[in-house]
């Protein structure tokens, strides 16, 4: 009978809807207890995304600095609870680009290495970062969990 | 400051390929590792698909007897693996479709109630049952895994 090796991640990323607190709370919960748990690396990253930044604000640096400062902060509130939830080793991860899913498949995943990504997902259905989650499913190379 | 409040699954639901072994054992791996450190019940699932029972086997009740003989056996397998690991309450599911996800989604899920349901992934690429992780992790209302 051949023996089971447990699995266990060690770099595990958190990506984060800045814009839809719903949609985060279960996979922070489910990520911090798997990285406090396992003595994990945590990163949770967010993505400024194309489509946020219209024409008027793409032409004005101020408001463009203002939605990164916002986006950090966002960033910085979840980390803040992760910390004080327990895990040690915690990274902010703040990101822009014109498609969500493939900044965190070429650039921050590359970058951060992680061996598991966590997704939340819209309870109600139709969302565009629902989607996103399921796009990560399945093109990501590593293991990935929607957490529902 | 928010506080993080633990998530931890308690009915996790490992679906098999039983022509793939390659494709599963990393999921068994994390299953049960999840099962164990979390003392959760798992099911181990997996379904004889329609396409599997072609039309000269369904002529003659003996191979459909033997074919289901041969599923259970590799469930079982599973079960033992899996108990051996340490988890102590495991579940055998067998079950038959014309449709993988669709017999998950619509029977097996809705029996064993699980609140997180762990699927393999082919490492090679196309291959129907990681396309079959990728429906379960769009579909399912529970959280859902993908392990590689």
């Amino acid at each position: 009978m051949t023996e089971v090796e447990p699995l266990t991640f060690k770099r595990i990323l958190l990506t984060i809807d800045a814009d839809d607190p719903s949609a985060n709370e279960a996979a922070l919960r489910y990520a911090v207890t798997q990285a406090k748990t396992f003595h994990a690396e945590l990163g949770i990253c967010s993505v400024l995304e194309g489509d946020d930044i219209n024409i008027y604000d793409s032409l004005t640096p101020k408001k463009l600095d203002e939605k990164r400062a916002a986006l950090n902060q966002v960033i910085d509130h979840y980390v803040t609870m992760a910390e004080d939830f327990g895990v040690s080793d915690v990274t902010a991860i703040a990101s822009e680009g014109g498609d969500i899913d493939d900044e965190i498949l070429d650039t921050i995943i590359p970058n951060f290495k992680p061996d598991l990504l966590v997704c939340g997902a819209d309870k109600d259905g139709e969302h565009h970062f629902y989607s996103i989650s399921v796009k990560l499913a399945k093109k990501a190379k590593i293991s990935v969990i929607v957490v529902r």
